[in-house]
C-alpha cells in the first residue's frame, strides 16, 4: 500500500471492526451470496467505484462483495457523525482507500471526497448525493469516465430528480432507494427501530407513556410512528400531504399541524426530507425537557441556528445530548446535534434491513456495468428482475416458504370472461 | 312511474331504508358536499347512468348525488347476496329503477342488469365488471352510446386491463379502485373491519386467542391481517409475491404457503382476487371446526365445489353458516355460502370509507361526462386533482389541520444544490 | 308441563333458538365436559335453582348443564333488553320455566323475577344481585331454604361486599366475577370484542380515525380500549383510579379527566360500574354527531335524563340509536337506551369466554350445593383449584400444551439458600 | 474520608458518571420531590442503611435521597455484571460508601457486601435478597442492630416468602417489589423496554420478522412480549401457569412448551426467576445462529455449563455475544454471559420507571425507621397510601388529571339498595 492511501481515526481499532464486520456478515445471507456469484463470475473486473456511504459494519460488507467482484473501490462518509471509526479501521488494513473520520469537520468532509474521486471512478455510489453534486459542481473532470450511479437514499433521489427535470444531470443513476425491497423494509423498518434505539442510547427515557410527535408520514415517518405506538407512546403526526395524513389518521394517530403539536410533544423525531421543518415558532412553545432529535438524512430539518437565538446557552449534558435553556427557562435536549439520530447516537440501520439495500446496490453495479451504453443521462428505477430476486433470496434465507399459483389460478388471473 | 320500473323484494320495507340512508348519510360529509354542488351546477344532465353496485345504504347517497347532478340512473346489484332489501325498496319508492333482491339466482341476477340496461346508458358504474362485461358479450347494442365507465373493485380492474391488453376494450375506463382516498383506505381500513364484523356476526366466536390466516396480502388482506391482530388473534399470512411474502412477515406476522396454513388456522379469510385459493387438498388438512370465508369480490376463491365432494352432508346450522361434515368425521363452517362475507353476513364497507371511494365515483362519472371525447379504450387512473381533492375535504370533514410548507420548504424541495 | 309455566315472547322461534343454542355448544367444549361429568355423577340431585342470568345462547347451555347434573331450574333476565326470545322460546320449549321477554318494562322484569322465585331457590345464581336484593328486602320468606349463591358481575360483587359490610348479607355467596379465568378473559377479551360489536351493529361507523374514549380502565375497560387500538381508533381513558391512570398512561393511551375528554371525542364508552360518569355538564361539551353507549352493568352511568332535559327532541334514527337534539343544535346519539351496549346491540360475550365464565358458575354450584353447612353469611372467592381446572381445561382444547417444572426448579423455587 | 473507604474502579470517571445521574434526575421527579421533603424533614437521621442494588444512575439519585433525609449509607452492587462504573466513581467521590466494580468475580462480590456491611445496617435494601441471605447465614452478629428491610425484585421476594415460611426470616421485610407503582410498571414497561434494548445494543438485530420465544408470562413477560410484537416480531410464549398461558394465547401469542418453542425461536429470552429453564435438550433443538438471552435477576436461567458441554468451542465474537459452536455445527449466541441483559448489556430499567421504584424505596425506608417496633419477622406489602401517593405524584409530574368523584357517586359506590 502506497502512503496516505487512507484516512481513518486509529488503525488499532481494526480488530474490533473487523469483529463487527463480520457478526453483521451472519445477519446478511443475501449480500453474502451474491458476493459468493460476484467472486466466481468477477463481473466488476477493473471498474472503479467510488463509495459515499454511511461507513458501518453493513457497508463494510458491502465493499467487501464488490471487491469480491473485482472493483477497485474507494470509500468516503455520507455523513460527518456516522462513520465507526473500527469500520473504517478495518477496511483500511486490508487495503480498501477509506477517508471517514467520526466528526470530521465540513472542510475534512468535503476533502475526503475529493481524495476518493483520486480512483477516478467508473461507477458513483451515493446516500445523499454528495459525490455527484460533487463532480457536477467542482469536479467535472471526472464526469467523463463516469458510467452511471447508484443512489441509496430519498433525500438524495429527490435532488436527483430535481437535476434530472433541469437537464442537469450528466449520466445515469439508478434510484436504488425505490426499489421495493430497500424503501419498503429500510426505510420503515430500518429506520424505525434504530430511530428508537438512538433515542433510547442517547437519553434512557421511557417511550411508553411519552407523547411521541413524528413530523413526516412517508416511510421512515411510517416505521417510526409504529414502532414507537408499539413501544407504549401516544403518537402524534404531522404531514404536509392530505393522503398521507388520511392515512396516519387511520391508523390511530392523532394528526396536527406543526404549532400544535409543538405543544403536546415529549419527544419530536423529524424524517421529511425537508429543510427547517422545527422552526423557532415551534421551538418556543415546547414543554420544560422537551426532546427534539432528526431521522431524516441531512442536519437541515431542525433550525438550531434559530434555536441557538433564542437560547441563553447551551451545555453538552450528556454524550449526544445538548440542553438549550432557552430565555423563558424551558429545556430542550437536542441529540446528535440534530444529525440522524440512528447513525449518530446508534448503528444506523440492523444488518437485515442493510442486506436486501445493499443486495439492490450490488446487482444493480453489476447491471450499471453491464448496460451503461443503454442507458440515458436519466434517474433509473431498479430493473424489476433484481427488486424480485433480492426479496426471493431474502424469504429463502428465513426459511418463508411462498404458495405457487396453479395453472388454472395464472389462467384466470389473465383472462376478463369469467363472470359472477 | 311506468308498471314494472323497478324490481324490489317488498316495498314495504322503504321506511326502515330510507332511515337508514339517512344514518349512513350523517357518516358521508364528502359525498355530501359534492350533492350540493351537483344541485347547483347539473353537471350530469340528461346523462343515462347504470349502476351495478352493492345496493347498500351507502350506495343509495351515490345514487341520490348523481340525480342531484341530473343523471337518470338504474340500479342493480352487483352480488346476489349482497342487496339490502331495505335499501332497494326506499330507491324505488322515490322512483330509481332499482333491480336488485337479496338472494337472487344467476339467471335471475344477469336479468336484472339486462332490464337496467334498458336505460340506454351513457356511463356505466361497475363493481366487477359484470356490465361491462355483459355489453362486450350479449348486448354490444349498447357500446354505441357509451361515454366511458368505471370500475370500483380491484378484482375487476384486473379483468379490466386483460381486457385493454387484448384491445378488447370498447370504451374508455376509469379504474375508481386505483384512486389513493379508496384503495388505501376502502380496501384497507373498510374491508378490515367490515370482514371481521361479518365473522363476528355469523358466528359470534371470540376472536381473540384463534389463528387467523389471511390469504392475500394486499390492501384487502392487509388491512384484515392488521385488525385480526388487534383483535387478539394469532395471524398467519399465505402469499403468491415474495415482496408482500416479506412485508408480511417483517410486519410481524407468520407466513406460510398454504398446506401448512392449513393446519394451523381456526378461521380462514381469502381476499386474492383469484380463483379456488382454498381447494380440496387443503380443506382436508384442516382442524375440525375450521372457519371458512371469502372477503375477496367473486365467489370463486373458496373451491366449495371440491369441499362439497369431500362431505357426507351439508347443513346450514343457523343463518349463514354451512356445516360441511368430511368424511372423516371433521366439520367445516363456510360462512355466506363462500360470497364476500362483509356483504353477505354485515353491512359491507362502513359509510366514511365508502364516503371517499363514492366522492371519487361521483367526481369520475363528472370526469367521463365532460372528457370523454378526448379518452381513448383504455384503462385510466383517477386524475390526480380528484384523488388529493378527496383527501383535503375528508380530512376538512374531520377537523385535521394540514401542516403547509414555507417558502424556503418548496425552494429546498425543488433545488438540487444544497450541500450536507 | 303445567299452564303458565313460562312467559317468553313466541314459542314459535324455539327451533331457531335451539340451533344457535347449538351452535354456541359448539365453542363450549369446558362446559361441555362438566355437562357431561354431570350427567353421570348427578352431583346437583334435587337441587332448586333460580338463575337471573343474560338469556343468551351460552346461559341456555349453562342451565342444560345444570339439569344434566339433576338440579331444577327457573330462568329469569338480569336485564330487560339483553334477552334473545329465541333463546328463552327454545328453553320453555324443552320444560324449563323462563320467564324472560326483550323489552320488558320494569315491573314486568320484576314480576318475572318473582315467578322465578317460586322454584323456592336452594341457590341463586345472579348476574347483577337482583335475586339477592329482592329475597333480602321483600321475599325474605325465600331466605331459609337458600344454601347459597353465585354472582356472576363487577357491579354485583360490589354490591354484595357492601351488604357483606353492613352484615346484611344472609346466605354465603361465591363472587364467580372474581374468578381469575372469568374476570381477566370476560370482562377483558369478551366486552372489549362485544362491546365494539354491538357499536359496530348499531351504527356501521368506521373505527379507524374516529377518538374513542373509555370511561373506566378496570379489566372492561382495558379490553375495550385494547380492542378500539386495535381496529385504528385514538384512544381516550378517563379514570378516577391513579394506579388504573397511570397504566392506561404507559399502554399509550390518552388520560384526561372527562370534561376534557367530552370535547375531542367522537364515540364514548363506560364501564366504571359507577352511576352518572357522563352528565349533562359532559354532553353539552361534545361534538355534533358524538356516539355515546354504556357497557357496565347497569343502565345509570349515562345520565339520560339530564341529556333528554337539555334536548329539543329526542328520535329514534334508525333500530337501537336515539338521536337527542339539543338546544344548540348539536346531535347526541345514544345506543341501545344507554343499557349495556354488547348485549342490547349484539349477541353478548362470545361463546368461548362464557365457556369459562359458565364453568365456574357450574362448578360453583356444584361446590355450593357440597359444601354449604361450612360456609358463612359473607362473600367467597372461587375456590383456587376450580380456577385452576377451568383454566387446564380451556387450553386442552385449545391444543396448548403447559411447560412442566423439573424437579429441580421446584426444589429451587422453594428454597431460599441458592445464591447469585 | 479514611483510607479504603470505597472500592471503584476508576475515580476519574467521576466527571461523567456525575453528569449522568443528573441527566437522570430530569426524569425522576417523584424521587426529587420526597428527596426535598427528606431535606427538610430529616426522618433518616442517624440511620445505618445498607443498599445492595444495581449501581446505576438511577440508584444514586435513591442514595442522594437517603442521605438527604440524614441516613448513612453503605452501597454494594447486587449483581456483578450490573455496576455502572462512573457512578461508582461519582458516588464515591462525594464520600459515599461505594463497593462495586463491573466484572467483579464472585469472590470479591460477597467481600465487597461484606465491607458494605461494616456500617452496622439498621435496614437493607436488597435487589435479590444477597444482603438478607448473608447475614441470615454468614453474618448474624449484624442481626441485632437491623430494624427492617426493603426488597426491591420479584425474585428476592419469592426467596423471602420462602423464608418466613420457614420461619428462618428474623427481621421484618418489605416487598418494595410488590407495589403496584412498582411491579406493574418496572418490571413490565421497564423491563420491557430495557430488555429489548439489551438484545439490540448487544446484536443490533433486526427485531421485526424475527420469532421471539420470551418464557415466563409474568410482567417482566409481559412486559417484554408486548415489546416484541410492537417491534414487528412474532412471538412465542412459554409458561408453566395455566392462566398465564390462557392470558398469553388470549392476548394473541402462540403459545408453546419449551421444547416446541425451541424449534422455531431466532431470539430467546427468559423472564421466569426459575432454574434452568432452557436447558441441554432445548439448546440441542434450536436454529443455527439462535439468540438466546436472560432478563431475570439470577444469571441460572440459562444452563450454560449444559451448553458448553455441548460444545465445539465458545467464542466472543463480539462484545456481550459469545457465540457457542454445537458438535453438529450449529451456532448459537449468548448475551451478556446469560446475567439479566438489560443491565449488562444496557442501561437497565428508564428513570421513569426507578423514579416510581425508588419513590416506593425512600418511603418505605422512613416507614421502617419510623414503624419499626410495631413490625414482627414477616414479609409486608408496601401500606396502600405509599403505593397511591406515588402514583398520585406520577400523574401530577405527568400533567394528567384524574377524574373526580362526585358525592352521588360515592354514595352510589358505597350502597346496594339501588336497583335495576
Amino acid at each position: 500500500m502506497k502512503e496516505k492511501d487512507y484516512a481513518v481515526k486509529d488503525i488499532k481499532l481494526a480488530k474490533q471492526g473487523q469483529e463487527r464486520i463480520e457478526w453483521a456478515r451472519r445477519h446478511m445471507p443475501v449480500l453474502g451470496k451474491i458476493k459468493e456469484e460476484f467472486e466466481k463470475a468477477k463481473p466488476l473486473k477493473g471498474v472503479n467505484v467510488i463509495a459515499c456511504l454511511h461507513v458501518t459494519v453493513e457497508t463494510a460488507n458491502l465493499i467487501e462483495a464488490l471487491i469480491a467482484g473485482g472493483a477497485n473501490v474507494a470509500l468516503t462518509a455520507s455523513n460527518p457523525l456516522s462513520t465507526q471509526d473500527d469500520v473504517a479501521a478495518a477496511l483500511a488494513k486490508k487495503g480498501v482507500k477509506v477517508y471517514a473520520i467520526r466528526g470530521e469537520d465540513e472542510k475534512q468532509y468535503y476533502e475526503n471526497i475529493e481524495s476518493a474521486l483520486k480512483i477516478k471512478p467508473n461507477i458513483t455510489l451515493d446516500d445523499g448525493a454528495d459525490v455527484i453534486a460533487t463532480v457536477h459542481s467542482k469536479h467535472k473532470e471526472y464526469l467523463k469516465s463516469i458510467y452511471g450511479g447508484c443512489e441509496e437514499t430519498t433525500t438524495g433521489v429527490i435532488r436527483l430528480r430535481a437535476m434530472a427535470k433541469d437537464k442537469a444531470l450528466k449520466y445515469p443513476v439508478v434510484a436504488v432507494n425505490d426499489a421495493e425491497t430497500k424503501m419498503m423494509f429500510d426505510n420503515r423498518y430500518g429506520t424505525g427501530q434504530s430511530t428508537l434505539h438512538g433515542i433510547i442510547n442517547a437519553t434512557n427515557v421511557l417511550l411508553a407513556g411519552k407523547t411521541v410527535v413524528v413530523v413526516g408520514y412517508g416511510w421512515c415517518g411510517r416505521g417510526c410512528a409504529s414502532r414507537a405506538k408499539g413501544m407504549g407512546s401516544n403518537v402524534v403526526v404531522v404531514e404536509i400531504n392530505a393522503r398521507k395524513a388520511l392515512e396516519a389518521a387511520m391508523d390511530g394517530f392523532q394528526v396536527m399541524d406543526m404549532k400544535e403539536a409543538a405543544k403536546v410533544g415529549d419527544i419530536f423525531i423529524t424524517v421529511t426530507g425537508d429543510i427547517a421543518v422545527i422552526r423557532g415558532e415551534h421551538f418556543k412553545l415546547m414543554k420544560d425537557q422537551a426532546i427534539v432529535c432528526n431521522s431524516g438524512h441531512f442536519n437541515v430539518e431542525l433550525a438550531l441556528d434559530e434555536l441557538k437565538k433564542m437560547s441563553k446557552s447551551v451545555t453538552t449534558v450528556k454524550a449526544d445530548v445538548d440542553e438549550y435553556l432557552l430565555k423563558g427557562g424551558n429545556r430542550i435536549y437536542v441529540l446528535g446535534e440534530g444529525r440522524l439520530v440512528n447513525l449518530a447516537c446508534a448503528f444506523g440501520h440492523p444488518p437485515e434491513v442493510m442486506d436486501m439495500s445493499f443486495a439492490n446496490q450490488a446487482l444493480c453495479v453489476k447491471y450499471i456495468a453491464e448496460n451503461h451504453k443503454k442507458l440515458k443521462n436519466d434517474v433509473y428505477k431498479v430493473p424489476e428482475e433484481i427488486d424480485t430476486r433480492v426479496a426471493e433470496m431474502k424469504l429463502e434465507s428465513m426459511g418463508i416458504k411462498l404458495e405457487k399459483l396453479t395453472k388454472e389460478q395464472e389462467k384466470y388471473l389473465s383472462s376478463w370472461s369469467m363472470g359472477t
